[in-house]
């Protein structure tokens, strides 16, 4: 065993996970190495972030996922350097790791283009955290709105600014909206539909731009219908306790949320190969980095144009394939036989979904919106989610919420590290409530 | 509206709750306070701890679950003083509330015997953050163990010592055994199902003590045929960060959790009512206290031995019973009827699990012990789970788990304000993995 190469790869997200099973019987050592334990369906994450699904629901521990296969050691720890020249990866606290085969999928994170002290300001949704603090943000604005009867507080409270019209913006915007002017009122005595404000800003002229110029007028539309008040064409110049500024134009929020710029980990920029400004790292046609043809960067981190000219984008799709052909490369090579083709980038088609059963798809040069488009988003997302066993939770929960219009998890739990609303009263934390089990006596 | 008699309701546990909902329709405005926004099935809290259930599962927001009775309003607040003379209740960051009757329902916390040093070193059970604090530290423990070549702090990570021999002290070591012997290792390349210890120290006699003895002796025997050391007549002298002492005996464990004792809320020594040396407060015959009876306390912080001369135990019956003995008196009083008469605690048996198909239960005189215990167990829980709407997915949940032996919720996060595990390397928080989606450019 100890003599077969050993192939490291850092990062349990779709790159790492799938390379890792792409080389299932290989005979090659993997040691995959993430600082989390589980594996997240990021597609989903919005849903945790609003309230719709539970953290369980999308993230599963990558040793369960990984048990049956026999070659793979995953190990919990935090990759601090990678020495490219020695073949070695530094970690926190232990000895260093050398590699014959290093695959490097550590994602991307968000960036504020300088303006890093709008990260308190503005959290960002990458991690289960990130959206366990969202949903208590966004749900303690409801409280504390339901509480105050200065009603310029309670407007300021109740308004929801997200930045970014991307896929995560829009997704954000349209599920925020259904809660806080649909499902959430009803159970608030104070608050009625139209308290509530979820502004979505878009710098250029208009949202999923990425998608054609119809779906985007699709997805505004249906947008505009859940009452989003979509901002194209708006950047934003200044965030403060009081809110956001566009230009001169000042929007008081309580509640401000990013979904804006990405950059890649910062492990890209210790390999010592060219990356774009964002950090992303900029990789040869068979995902290999220059003079080192034994480290593959795959996923959000790797940029490339494929051989057929087709930019890859940052999405799963995207990271799973690179994931799969950085682990042909690295069979072929272990049996001596010739290097595969380079890297082609299949388009599957994207989808984004606005809320309850509105969606926009394209998959090749077809489009869909509406309903349909989120039948597809949706069966989609399950099959994909078949690799946990809570798809048929997840199902369920789907499709209990959709008819009693009432979302799930609208847990409030005490704010992890890391982010706390500043412009929120941050009292709120001392009596234990409802003790329902009590030793009747003291036994120490 | 606003002439109708106030009732304000502190604590939307058993108690609590029940109260609301049993003055549905009378004629009264009430004000239920509490510091979280959830209402928490405590029961089933030692499943979240362990791994099985996630939070969602056992928890609903207090709003929707009073939703549709007209007569509540619910506050999310901390209340941080009463005045019982001027029948006011302080709130942390708003104006006094005024009432006209009082039912403080607050509950139980645990307690360190004065030893308050111990609290980080020994986290107790008593919230959703402290069951997501302790599943953190579990699974991390078992991290730290795969990575290590030491083998005596190999041993000494995988030592899980349990302080407290009562329910929630047995169903902890139950669970825990079950998950750290039987399902984790099989996870885990370096770590045999023997590596793990998990130790319950209990000071008295024998475990469940207020259980008859013959099933204390079965509960041990199950546990023990879990793998589980139990040792009864054993007082915990000191804890520190290599594990606990027993007299002059070193129990060397990096993982040690309290389940031992119990005091009431701070909040009831502000009645100026008798209380124990524990904070519970002496209620009358009626839930009232001495010179107040507009003021009743119920559920755990309530001391009673009722009118037919029996203890009211801590448990989730005894404060639902409370509960909806105070909302009685409130109803005749308020119609002006003869009050009811004196409070008398109707006992539906009780019941403790150890794992999988094995529990203890009696029912008035008869004991239950293994699978037909813990089938009634499952019933009773799924039945009380009713409330809820995720009965129906907890129920998957537990079938699927039982028959594939596989936990849930595995979800190492990042770690709630408050305990930290002190004997645990603090580091591994550094890089994101994994984005799956990412905006193609910045939109700002």
């Amino acid at each position: 065993m100890a003599d077969k190469p050993h192939v490291v790869i850092i990062g349990g997200g779709f790159g790492g996970l799938y390379a890792a099973q792409a080389l299932n019987r290989a005979p090659v050592r993997i040691t995959l190495i993430d600082k989390s334990n589980h594996h997240l369906f990021q597609p989903l994450l919005y849903q945790v972030a609003t309230a719709g699904l539970s953290p369980g629901d999308i993230a599963e521990p990558i040793r369960t996922i990984l048990r049956h296969q026999r070659n793979v050691h995953v190990l919990m720890a935090e990759v601090i350097d990678i020495d490219v020249d020695a073949r070695q990866v530094h970690l926190a606290d232990d000895d260093p790791i050398g590699y014959d085969h290093l695959i490097l999928a550590t994602g991307a994170t968000h960036t504020y283009f300088g303006n890093d002290q709008w990260s308190d300001l503005a959290p960002g949704l990458k991690s289960l955290e990130n959206a366990v603090s969202i949903r208590k943000q966004f749900l303690t604005a409801f409280e504390e709105a339901e509480r105050t009867k200065d009603k310029a507080l309670r407007r300021k409270l109740l308004t929801f600014v997200i930045i970014g019209g991307g896929p995560t913006g829009v997704e954000l915007a349209g599920t925020m909206a259904e809660m806080a002017r649909q499902a959430l009122p009803r159970d608030f005595d104070n608050i009625a539909p139209d308290d509530a404000r979820v502004i979505l800003l878009e710098g250029s002229p208009r949202v999923l731009k990425v998608y054609p110029e119809e779906l985007s007028a699709k997805a505004q539309k249906a947008l505009e219908d859940r009452g989003v008040e979509v901002r194209t064409k708006s950047r934003v110049t200044e965030i403060d306790n009081d809110g956001v500024f566009i230009k001169e134009e000042r929007v008081e929020a309580a509640n401000v949320f990013w979904a804006a710029g990405v950059q890649g980990n910062p492990l890209g920029r210790c390999l010592g190969a060219p990356t774009t400004k964002r950090g992303l790292v900029k990789v040869n046609p068979d995902l290999t980095i220059p003079d080192h043809p034994e480290v593959f960067v795959v996923g959000d981190l790797a940029q490339l144009t494929d051989a057929e000219g087709k930019y890859v984008p940052g999405v799963a799709q995207g990271a799973i394939q690179m994931g799969q052909y950085a682990a042909r490369v690295i069979r072929s090579r272990v049996a001596g036989k010739a290097a595969p083709k380079p890297f082609v980038y299949k388009d599957k088609g994207s989808m984004a979904t606005i809320g309850r059963a509105a969606a926009v798809a394209m998959v090749g040069k077809r489009q869909f919106s509406g309903w349909f488009a989120w039948l597809m988003w949706l069966a989609v997302h399950l099959l994909f989610l078949i690799g946990f066993d809570n798809r048929l939770i997840v199902l369920i929960q789907w499709t209990w919420y959709y008819f009693s219009y009432k979302q799930g998890t609208r847990l409030i739990t005490a704010s992890y590290k890391g982010h706390e609303n500043p412009r929120l009263n941050p009292a709120m934390a001392a009596y234990e409530v409802g003790s329902a089990e009590q030793e009747t006596e003291a036994t120490v």
